[in-house]
């Protein structure tokens, strides 16, 4: 690695001691997995005003960028910042090991017994943006699922990222683990994430974490499978028989708790028996709390709202804005979901329990809600502890995207003797 | 689809009206599901003369083009052929049924009830050469798990594969379930094939069954997921505490029950303390049958062997043939599959349980055996009741694809009109 201008070397090499590290891991010890993360958390814990310098540097070239201050706050660093990220490592730490769980076991009547257990992916390529935590919670997750990792982070977290790994590196040190087990990408060359996408035979999966541009990107050009969803045009079908308290709590919530998150609801779908009623008061609700309401004919004529386009359909805001619109039925729902979603999260309100199951029967998002809000679509919530990304693709991995879901499996068969006749 | 020259528009046809089959097919009744499987069965035993008809036709246009005997034998039906076909048919229908089977099932201290259920992955695209009853097992396979499927059969099976096409037509018809829930490709045209790979969005996964040409250029071409396998380079390592009576009963079953799968067994492997005992009685036995033994150098001063050369290691011979070789210990053996293995099904004899532990983990096969014939590397024995193919890659579907590795899954969560904190 001494050229650093020479990118296809430096990744290839990177690409190898990964997979060496990988061969390794595979058949790691739980407890030494558990030892480095923990180990890990220690040394951002101890290594916290150096991390913090280290993100000074940053922010001052992002200043210098003209970043954005919505990006900035992404980029910051700051004391309780530090402690989620230190709270984090323990999370995943204290997660059940999944290598080696048997995911089904059986006997067959030519007397062979047949185990299905979980295995490490091999090597995991993961490409994010400014957000410096990435470098923790990816890592940590992909060394819990025995995988090594290529971490790639965005230029403007270049110093943050530096330090945070250190820190990982640390850990695997402190436990006799492969440092190779998390390899960061030494340069900000961008020439190093075209070399992470070609790298077949090496990397065995990519997780893009940032925005649109970024995931397209890397669903565009990657030759070695994707866990990723590029949007999450997120719908609320209000169905007639909602209730109409729980309606307005969880439609609020899932617009305006945080706006900027992939769960965030996009679209309001509301059935035309409410559209006076309910429809007109959950629209109302949302203008007072702040949120543009580009609305359908039906609703437009509703005090605050803006008319909705054809480009409002289907489109994701990331901000506090909301497209909403009166539908014929359920089935009608399901038509503008199917035709306007992303696959990522869609829900229903409704106490009708049959009107629930169409929706959840018709529709193949990779989270399906009901009474309940859309921003609950995170690994965390789902009791996965932390997680890598949402993934909308149908292969592998969908939805919340933790350590399980970064494991393959294999069958191991035991006989006696046993042939085939 | 009057212009059969004009073979994208043709093929966005066939796509189109897959993509509209699966749709509905994600929720079709399992018991419609099953009774078109069982009128479909109905329909090749009373439609067997027409089939046989048909096969004639193929076997002539095969004799013509000069094809040897071995791919005429895989190309011909005759009645016992047929009754399996049937047979198989019946067995798909009998097991059950995947979509909507509840993989896991949780709750959370935030009172949301998570649920991660099995859906069918969309459109499946089989690609595969001579064999005609591959159309009967993967347009089951398929349509059990609520695919839509594509088959694009070999243009020597033409006729025979239309025959069985249309009784499987007569199955969804006879039920009312959409008729191109399982279509054919009609044209020999090959530009058929280069259009099913290229067609993102559309087909979800391609199968390709056949040999390794027709599985390499698939997996070189295709834009879409490929569940497959391009060789079984099936390794047996005998161990130094092998039980004598199962190992030459295994490794003769392994190697010469039938040459031509990709479960038999391609390379032995003899523990050092064995070489002048164990392995010189497997390999005497091995030559007895008729087997042409490539052995190493420690090996081949025993009657009968052909001295190995560099090509001998890793190769898939699918023939009365074998490499042979003398390692030093497990990890030799170990390191000798990873370097030449093809990640399908390898195998330990052993009676010592932390060797076989051993083996278990430190390899990735898709499939690892343990005293027991690498023939069995099926997903008829591994009560799949069918497979669609065998696959080596880590994603999603490992080992033998049955109807369970044909689906997806997507979470249903419930609230209580829950609202993120």
């Amino acid at each position: 690695m001494k050229d650093e201008t020479d990118i296809p070397a430096m990744m290839a090499e990177l690409g190898a001691r990964a997979k060496a590290a990988a061969a390794e891991l595979a058949f790691a010890d739980p407890a030494a997995k558990r030892r480095a993360l923990e180990a890990a958390a220690d040394a951002v814990a101890a290594h916290e005003a150096e991390i913090l310098a280290a993100n000074e540097k940053d922010m001052a070239f992002g200043r210098d960028k003209g970043l954005s201050p919505a990006m900035l706050d992404r980029l910051k660093l700051d004391e309780a910042r530090i402690a989620g990220i230190v709270a984090g490592l323990r999370a995943v730490a204290a997660q059940p090991d999944p290598v080696g769980q048997v995911m089904a076991e059986w006997d067959m009547p030519s007397g062979l017994h047949i185990r299905r257990v979980r295995t490490p992916l091999g090597v995991i390529g993961v490409i994010y943006e400014s957000r410096p935590n990435v470098t923790a919670d990816a890592g940590a997750l992909c060394l819990k699922a025995g995988n090594a990792v290529i971490l790639r982070g965005g230029s403007e977290s270049f110093h943050s990222s530096g330090a945070l790994h250190a820190c990982l590196v640390d850990g695997l040190r402190a436990v006799g683990l492969p440092e190779d087990a998390i390899q960061r990408v030494p340069t900000r060359d961008r020439a190093a994430v075209s070399a992470m996408l070609a790298m077949t035979g090496v990397i065995d999966v990519i997780v893009p974490r940032g925005g649109k541009g970024l995931v397209g990107l890397v669903q565009r050009e990657a030759r070695v499978p994707v866990f990723a969803h590029l949007e999450g045009i997120v719908h609320i079908y209000v169905d007639r028989a909602a209730d109409p308290e729980k309606a307005l709590r969880v439609v609020l919530n899932a617009k305006t708790r945080r706006t900027g998150i992939c769960g965030a609801a996009e679209c309001l779908l509301v059935h035309r028996d409410l559209a006076d009623g309910l429809g007109a008061d959950l629209v109302a609700a949302l203008v007072a709390a702040g949120v543009r309401v580009h609305a359908d004919e039906a609703l437009a004529r509703l005090p605050g709202t803006i008319p909705a386009t054809a480009e409002d359909w289907g489109r994701e805001y990331l901000d506090m804005d909301i497209a909403a619109r009166v539908v014929e039925d359920i089935d009608a729902a399901i038509a503008h979901v199917r035709a306007h979603g992303s696959g990522h999260t869609d829900a229903i309100l409704t106490e009708d329990d049959a009107a629930a199951a169409r929706f959840f029967e018709r529709l193949d998002s990779a989270i399906l809600m009901r009474n309940a809000s859309t921003q609950f679509a995170d690994g965390g919530e789902f009791g996965m502890g932390a997680e890598i990304g949402i993934a909308t693709g149908k292969l592998h991995a969908r939805g919340p995207v933790g350590a399980e879901q970064l494991t393959s499996f294999k069958y191991l068969v035991e006989g006696a003797g046993s042939i085939r006749g």
